[in-house]
C-alpha cells in the first residue's frame, strides 16, 4: 500500500469540526446540541436570491469565465464603489469561496518555505491554506487582556526575516470579533511599505460591525500594489453554501497570475454566481435587521459570559464571534466533556476550543470560540448550559 | 512592489483558453466563431436538474458536510453499484469539480518534488494541478500513429525512479478520445502493483463511449488501496458550471486525509450538490440520445478531417475530442491566424493547439484538439472553414 504524503499527515484537522463525532454521539443519545462552534448563521438568505434561483432560465449549466461572469464582476465593482472603494471589474477575480481566494493569493505571492505573519488567534483554516502551499505561518500573539488589539509594530518587526513575504489579517476578525482601527491599519501600512510585503486582508465580515464602519485595506494609500482583499458572499448574505468569494487587488500582475490558477480549476460555481449577482440587489433593510439581531445576540452572550464566575470575555466589535477564557484546566477537554457527559434540561452546547486558532504551542488552552449564530432564546439556554456545566465540571 | 512567486510565474496558461482574446477580436470584427476549442457541450442539462433547482425549498443556503451531503453520497454510491462497481458512501468525497478531486489527490498522495507519470498528450490542467502541488510531471508519449494507445510497460518502466509515486490516466481520454482496453488497464495494474504506486484515473467521460463499455480502474483486482477514481457531473449531465466532482477510493486512509483538505475549504457547493443529486434521476433515454448525437458528430468530424489532404485523425472511441495532425508548420500559429486573419462565409473556427497537451518539448506542434461539441450543421460549417483555411494558409 503506497504511503500518503507528509503534507497530508501534517495537514491540520479543523478545530471547528473535530469535535463533530462527539456532537453526533450526544444527538444519538437524544441530547439537543446548541451549535455555537461553527459560523453557520441561522439568518435567512435574502429573498431576491431564492427568487433568482427559482427562475433560472438557462437550459445548460455552463462554465463561466475563469475569472467569473463579467456581469457579476461589474456589478460587484459598483458595490465596492458604493462603500467608497476604488475598485473596477478588472481588479476582481471571482473565486470558489473566500477559501479559494486566500489559497490562490498564497500560491501567487509566496514560494514554498516563505513566511507569512498572522496575528493569532486566527481563523484556523489559514493554517490549512499555508500547509497546502508549503508556506510557513509565523504567529504574532494578540492578547485577551488587550481585547485582541493589533500587536505593536515592534512585535511584528521582531519576526521579520528575509523569507517574510506577507501579513494576513482578518477584519472584522474571526475568531476574536476585534475590528482594527484606522490607526492600527496605518501601522500595518507602514510595516508593509517598509519591508515591501503583501498584505492579505480577509474582510468577509465587513457588514457585521457594531461600532462605526470598518476601514478597508483598499483605502490605505501608497501600498495599492501590496494589498489583496479577500471577500465572500457567505456571511454577508447568509449563503455559505454558495461558495462564492473574490480576490480584489489593484495589482494587475497578481490578478493576471491568479487567473492562471483559476483557469486550472476552470470556473467558479455558476449557480453560486447567479445567487451572488442577485444578492447585490438585497435591500438595505435586510442588513439593518441582521445588524440589530446580531448586536442583540452579542450583548446577551457577552453579558452572560462575564457574569459567570471566572469567565473573561472581551466585548467584540464585529463579526459574530467572541473568545472567552474559562476557569478550566483544558478547554478542549471541557468541550468534549460537554458533548460526552453533560446535559442540562435535555440540552448541551458545542463550542470550538480556541487552542486550534493559535499557531504558537500551548496558547489559548483555557479559551473557547463562541459563534453567536442562534436566536436569543437559544443563546440564553446555551449560556444556562455553560453556567451549570462549569459548576459541575469544577466540582 | 513585492514580487509574485516563482510558482505563479511557472504556472502554465491554459492552452484551451489562451487564444480567447483572438476569438474576442474576431467577434468584435463581426466574424462568427465556431468554438471547437473547449469541452463545453451544447447538450441540455437534464430537466430533472432544472426542476430541482426551481423548487429549492430551503430558506438558508448553508454549508454542507465537508465531504458533501450524506444523502448525495449514498445515492451516488448506488449509481456506481448500478454500473457494477463496489463503492459505498464512505468511499466517496464530494469535491468542487473533478479539478479539486485531482488537486486533493495529488496533495494527499505526493510530496513536493515527487513524480507522477502521465501518458501524453494529456488534459492540460494536470500540469496546473501538479505545479500547484510542487509535483513533477514525467510524460510517457502515446503516438498518433498508434491511435494514442497506452505506451508499453517497458516505456513506463524506463521512467520510474525512486521519486515516482503515481500514474495518472484519463479514460475515456481527453484530449485523444482513446478508450483503454481491459488488457491495457491490466498492464497498468501490474505496474502499479510492482512499484507500489497510486493510480489516479479520471473517468469523467465514462458515459461517452462508442464501442462497448469502458473498464473502470475500480474493477482492477489486487490494487484496491492504490486506486483513486476521479469523477465529475460536468460532462455526464452537461452541467460543467455546477462544479461538482468526487474522489472515489477504497483507501480509507486516503479519503480521511483528503477530508482534511476538504475541511480547509469548508464544503463543496451546496447548489451544485442539489443539482448533482437530482441528476442521478436522469432517465436512461437522455444518455441514449446524447450517445447517438455524439457518435453522429464524431463520425462527421473524423470523416471530414480525414478527407482533407494532409490531415490525419485517428478514430476516437470515447469522450468528445479528437486529435488531428494538420499539414502546417505550427498549429498554434495556424489557430491564431484562423482567428485573426481568416473567415469563410462570415465564420471561422477555434481549435485548441495540441502542443499544450504535451509535456515533452516540441511535441504535437502540428496537432490540434477538436472538441466536437456543436450540432452537425455547425460542425460541417466549421469543417468547411478548416478545409478552405488550410488551402489559403498553405498558399
Amino acid at each position: 500500500m503506497p504511503k500518503i504524503s507528509d503534507k497530508a499527515i501534517q495537514m491540520p484537522e479543523s478545530p471547528i469540526r473535530k469535535l463533530v463525532p462527539f456532537a453526533e454521539g450526544a444527538k444519538e443519545r437524544g441530547v439537543n446540541v446548541f451549535h455555537l462552534n461553527i459560523g453557520q448563521p441561522d439568518i435567512k438568505t435574502p429573498e431576491v436570491v431564492m427568487e433568482a434561483l427559482s427562475k433560472i432560465d438557462r437550459t445548460v449549466i455552463e462554465y463561466s469565465h475563469s475569472a467569473g461572469y463579467e456581469s457579476y464582476r461589474k456589478k460587484l465593482a459598483k458595490y465596492y464603489q458604493g462603500i467608497g472603494l476604488d475598485v473596477n471589474s478588472e481588479d476582481i477575480l471571482i473565486t470558489t469561496g473566500g477559501s479559494e481566494a486566500l489559497m490562490f493569493s498564497m500560491q501567487v505571492c509566496l514560494n514554498p518555505e516563505d513566511e507569512v505573519i498572522i496575528p493569532e488567534p486566527f481563523y484556523a483554516n489559514y493554517n490549512g491554506f499555508a500547509k497546502s502551499s508549503g508556506v510557513n505561518v509565523v504567529p504574532v500573539t494578540s492578547k485577551i487582556e488587550d481585547g485582541f488589539a493589533l500587536p505593536s509594530m515592534v512585535e511584528f518587526e521582531k519576526l521579520i526575516t528575509e523569507r517574510t513575504k506577507a501579513i494576513v489579517i482578518c477584519n472584522p476578525a474571526n475568531p476574536t470579533g476585534y475590528v482594527y482601527s484606522k490607526e492600527e491599519l496605518q501601522v500595518l501600512r507602514d510595516l508593509v511599505k517598509k519591508y515591501d510585503l503583501f498584505l492579505f486582508a480577509d474582510e468577509v465580515y465587513r457588514e457585521f460591525c457594531y461600532e462605526g464602519s470598518p476601514f478597508s485595506v483598499l483605502s490605505l494609500k501608497g501600498i495599492e500594489q501590496n494589498v489583496v482583499m479577500i471577500d465572500s458572499v457567505s456571511k454577508r448574505y447568509s449563503m455559505c453554501g454558495a461558495r462564492i468569494g473574490a480576490i480584489v487587488s489593484k495589482n494587475q500582475d497578481l490578478i493576471k497570475n491568479a487567473l492562471k490558477f483559476g483557469q486550472a480549476r476552470l470556473s467558479p460555481p455558476t449557480l453560486g454566481q447567479i445567487a451572488g449577482e442577485a444578492a447585490l440587489d438585497t435591500p438595505q433593510s435586510y442588513f439593518d435587521e441582521v445588524q440589530v439581531e446580531y448586536q442583540k445576540r452579542r450583548d446577551v452572550v457577552v453579558a452572560r459570559l462575564n457574569n459567570i464566575e471566572g469567565v473573561i470575555c472581551p466585548m467584540p466589535k464585529g463579526a459574530f464571534y467572541a473568545i472567552a477564557q474559562l476557569p478550566v484546566d483544558d478547554a478542549e477537554k471541557f468541550c468534549q466533556w460537554l458533548l460526552e457527559e453533560f446535559s442540562h434540561e435535555g440540552s448541551t452546547v458545542m463550542f470550538a476550543p480556541a487552542a486550534g486558532f493559535y499557531s504558537s504551542p500551548n496558547m489559548g488552552m483555557k479559551e473557547i470560540r463562541i459563534a453567536y449564530v442562534l436566536n436569543e432564546v437559544d443563546l440564553n439556554k446555551a449560556m444556562d448550559c455553560l453556567e451549570v456545566a462549569l459548576k459541575e465540571y469544577n466540582k
